[in-house]
């Protein structure tokens, strides 16, 4: 039997409120969605202004950096002609992302959710998802 | 050009937040989405406990209420064997719920959105959507 | 080689125009869509006040009367519990309409298209829908 | 509450004829497809002589030019290999283009809706959005 750690409802609160601070204070409104280790969603907002296009793919960068255990812009990385996940863009109907944004979240080593953001650019996308990792974080 | 209003993300925390006191008053954990007047994903929260497949079941809930401009159990009375609609419960890739659960938001006889919830009996679900949009009116 | 003789542009546009007349008259914001005799989309308009379901829904519904070359309503009397086609409202990935508001179009006992129309309850579509076959018929 | 200007039935007429007058001009028939600012679907037409797959080509650049508030050839610019978006055209099932031809349409600062033309090239599709646009602003 395993045993499971993952993110629960308050949790996801406080990954999507330390998000939204960072929207904010670029002045970018954005999608922000959480999901569990599993992939499956716990949490999402769309602020105002945030692009409708979005809120699927802020779904499916959380998505891919929970159940994948990796960040989308790592996937990126090694996605391109002739690198070893080239194609992969398109794998489980185009849910699998490889543009920033998308970010595993970590405690004691284990990945127990993810955080995917979009509607900026994708280094916009990216910080924000931090800094809502970084807010989780410290609690 | 047509004006149009709709929710906006402080309006669908609110209805999340009266849904959620009232599935925690009746002890059923619950998915709840709310969608804009044009069936898209505004806000969703899965309480600890909720259903995975109730994420899906929960937001195309709120977008067939929202985009469709009629409660989720209304389709429902009307899809059955004979009934004028049967059958309509597969379309849009069987986005297109008529199970109860997933009520228009109306302001000043104008369709704003939609919540839709899921995890608990169709019956408990309306019961939540409903203290939802209560929540809501009463600002 | 087959000849096929075929709605064009013109056709449709007559299609929609008798439609939509119709629906002004009867009070109900319609989405109106045309196929070819192969399925495929040539023409499609939501009046103001349509329903956004009702987009996918009418281009299924115009979809089925035309590539089945068979009114939906028609499908929808076969396809209760029991019937012969019972279950085929979730075939093609749910776009076989058995509610009604599709209907094929014929011109000398041929099938040359179709009309779809949806967001009023499903007699409501489909006297609108031959509304839009009367008006093309007179020229 | 937000409040949110759209184009209508006849603005999606307007852009429509004004795009069909220069596919006629430069002769390549076109489908042309507009959407409303959330990404669904107003108004569609398929020239006679229009490609079948330019069918869902040219409703998916509409629809992601008006809820990403972007233009697709925007987006190509920025989707090739080591590009910040890269890979992003298999987003949302693959709805998301990145070849040109699909525009916003924005009004006073706005984006309103989208245009999405599609059967010939990137170029001429894009020119042909252009001119719907253009004819569309002069009223």
């Amino acid at each position: 039997m395993l045993t499971i750690r993952r993110l629960d409802i308050e949790d996801s609160r406080k990954l999507i409120a330390g998000a939204r601070a960072k929207a904010d204070e670029i002045g970018v409104p954005m999608c922000i969605a959480i999901t569990d280790e599993g992939g499956n969603l716990v949490a999402f907002e769309r602020m105002d202004g945030g692009k409708v296009t979005s809120i699927t793919i802020a779904i499916d960068k959380s998505f891919t950096a929970s159940a994948a255990k990796k960040a989308t812009h790592a996937y990126g990385e090694i996605s391109g002609p002739g690198g070893p996940t080239y194609g992969i863009d398109s794998a489980i109907g185009g849910r699998l992302m490889v543009v920033g944004g998308g970010l595993p979240v970590e405690v004691e080593g284990a990945v127990v959710g993810g955080i995917g953001v979009s509607s900026g650019t994708p280094a916009q996308d990216r910080e924000v998802a931090q800094a809502g990792i970084d807010a989780f974080l410290k609690g």
